[in-house]
């Protein structure tokens, strides 16, 4: 098998036991990408020659951090000292930041290279598209506005890579590509160097090709010191089944996911209960797009007056706050999710983990959109941890998964679950595997 | 008088009548700077060719934007494009940003120059202190962590300066320099390209020496358009004094300056009334502090990682969280704020405005401490506007003012509610600037 199709904690494990280099790995990825991107166009910068002089470098030293020689993409509105950074934006061409975001900064540490930066819908936020595909069928969308990290890692060009959530932009991409994120609890990663929308609910995530790959870089970044762990079993765990508030919005294919997650769960001796959320658990929704349209205008106010027209009308609107959102829309936004918040941490006295669709079903036709974030944003501004998981293949023959969901701080907590839960759920993994890789 | 000594709002007026220039203002707060600065040291960076060159290109556009020809002074963990940003940290000395942060570039694009950086304590959060030296007193702490702004506003080097607060950082100083300050609302203005601490507090605000100084930017990040106006009179103005539960902690100075403020207020017709907070605002210090630890952990791994040991030893303990703060403490300070801000925001049906101390007294002896927050963590972690109005002089002879607060998003009212407070509490202004002018 080419490298390239090792999950990042396959491959981790044979660059640690030397039977694998970086360089190796590196390489199979740029071949793969050589063979695909031109369909998919998931990267917006690429630089072959730097990449692999990069795993030569870790290659010749010791094995130190948790993703020694793992290639990374980073999605393109995260800054990167060594590479451009556009945001996706006509306004960013070849901008270079002078240093790295946090978490590029961190994964560097841990011994992790850059292999390029990733497409987004400009400024992870409006305006232009991702020229992005999905690699399941290039007709269709690969979800946004982490289009490019959500496709690469899908179509095996890296094993791993950043997307980031302010509405539904990361869980929602992995679903449409059939591959696992993790959007952490807001706060416990630094978004620092991420292009500003809406502190509330901006949050920097990653995608693997499995529970142990988003488990590595958690690592990286110590969201294991947060919680005291316990084993975790699926025969003792009680799981919350959540259609949410939104589920009319549910398509055939999102509500199968659903069904056939729990199904699979409860074979497998999993206590499955429905969860009705409170009725104002209904407004979060909105309460995620005021609150991103509200801070969202302050952000892009400096782009307005630097640029004028030459500002996407869909940020010359929010900054000039054509909607008219006031002071106590936004007070009343805060409010509900912060009570939603509490409300929910508490639930989970009567179960250990929240089940609930990823998206409202299989990935659109069309590059004009990028789907609706309705299963995304109340989780989001709710600030809880929500982990993708692949489920089922659609009736367009494309993924559609499922996400589980925990308490604020319990992102360990959540990635143990995942690590048992998702065999059971992810039935389909190694023929998705096989396939890719034949 | 010298333009210097000019309040930014005066200055304002004659450079859109024409009975100034930029280049003259600047050119007279070179000289002042000349002049005090060594012995003030509120500057890590003054490039006079460039300002009077920013200030000349001014000179030949005709007037634009609220802040045009206005000097504007940028502490030093803000982003500037064209100057260095060090964070007056050892490992980023000569680190230049690629681009402006966005306060940066708002001010600018409303016609404002930025003179030069101010310095800071140490990633606006611990480490090293500021070199900065009060400029009433040079034995004495300006306050912190926005030391050289609040300096230098002080002593007539730059009319305006730009200060954040993630405790106290800007109100403290504020106080201590016998300034004017704004900390707006969380959320109103954009904290991009500000070094991170904790995104649940950090905030951008900006000193001046009068109300019309504050309202001018404040009309540059258009908080006018938040909140619909109505006129405001001392004589109808319900105020309620609020000594918080820090009160013990208040020293005599403090306290002398809230009643002398109260009672101003109260000869002017205003209506004075007490404000007990419920008990469980008492516990606001901790969890801003709280917030401040487990959120400024995450922001200071990259740091961490890069350079180990270089990196000073608070930043080291709190990136590896020596302090065991769990995500069951973090959960439950992010809830105690949240249910204080709706509880306070709804206590504004029985007054207009709250009336408390900026800080425990006048600026404690010696640059070993920039003082305590206190009487500041509690109102930054409940996101409200505050503003700082100087009062009384102490028995020291340094100046000890006194903040009124608002409601989130009241930032516009609260600048109307000061213009017509701060003549009634602040009687020492005209005396003062007599003073420094002479």
């Amino acid at each position: 098998m080419e490298p390239c199709f090792l999950n990042a904690a396959a491959a981790a494990v044979r660059i640690r036991e030397k039977s694998l280099t970086s360089e190796a790995l590196v390489r199979s990825c740029l071949e793969r990408i050589a063979e695909r991107d031109a369909e998919v166009r998931a990267w917006t910068h690429i630089d072959p020659e730097y990449a692999i002089a990069q795993a030569r470098e870790l290659d010749k030293r010791p094995v130190a951090g948790p993703l020694h020689g793992l290639p990374f993409g980073v999605k393109d509105m995260i800054d990167t000292a060594d590479m451009p950074t556009t945001y996706n934006s006509p306004l960013y061409q070849g901008h270079r930041p002078a240093k790295d975001a946090g978490c590029v900064a961190v994964v560097r540490q841990c011994g992790a290279l850059i292999l390029g930066k990733t497409d987004t819908v400009e400024f992870a936020a409006g305006g232009r598209k991702a020229l992005t595909r999905n690699p399941h069928n290039l007709a269709h969308t690969p979800g946004g506005s982490s289009s490019g990290s959500g496709a690469a890692v899908a179509s095996y060009m890296t094993p791993l890579a950043f997307g980031t959530q302010t509405g539904g932009s990361h869980i929602r991409p992995a679903s449409f590509n059939g591959i696992y994120g993790l959007k952490p609890t807001w706060g416990a990663v630094t978004r620092e160097g991420a292009k500003l929308l809406c502190a509330t609910c901006d949050t920097i995530g990653w995608f693997g090709r499995s529970v142990a790959d988003l488990a590595l870089v958690a690592e990286a970044f110590r969201l294991r010191d947060l919680a005291a762990q316990n084993p975790v079993s699926v025969k003792s765990l009680k799981v919350a089944v959540c259609r949410t508030p939104y589920w009319k919005q549910a398509e055939p294919p999102a509500r199968q996911a659903l069904a056939t997650a729990a199904e699979r769960l409860q074979k497998a001796g999993a206590q499955i209960q429905e969860l009705e959320l409170p009725a104002r658990f209904g407004s979060l929704d909105e309460a995620q797009r005021t609150l991103t349209y509200g801070e969202g205008g302050p952000a892009f106010l400096p782009e307005l007056l630097m640029h004028g027209d030459r500002l996407h009308p869909e940020f010359r609107e929010m900054a000039d706050n054509q909607r008219a959102v006031t002071g106590a829309m936004m007070v009343e936004a805060y409010d509900l999710a912060a009570d939603c918040r509490k409300t929910f941490d508490a639930l989970f006295n009567g179960f250990d983990v929240v089940l609930t669709p990823s998206a409202p079903g299989e990935a659109p036709e069309g590059l004009h959109t990028t789907g609706d974030w309705v299963f995304n944003g109340m989780w989001t501004v709710m600030h809880v941890p929500c982990l993708a998981i692949p489920c089922i293949t659609g009736p367009k023959q494309l993924p559609v998964g499922v996400q589980i969901v925990g308490p604020r701080y319990s992102d360990a907590r959540l990635l143990e679950i995942a690590a048992v839960v998702a065999p059971v759920i992810d039935i389909g993994a190694g023929q998705r595997d096989a396939s890719a890789a034949g």
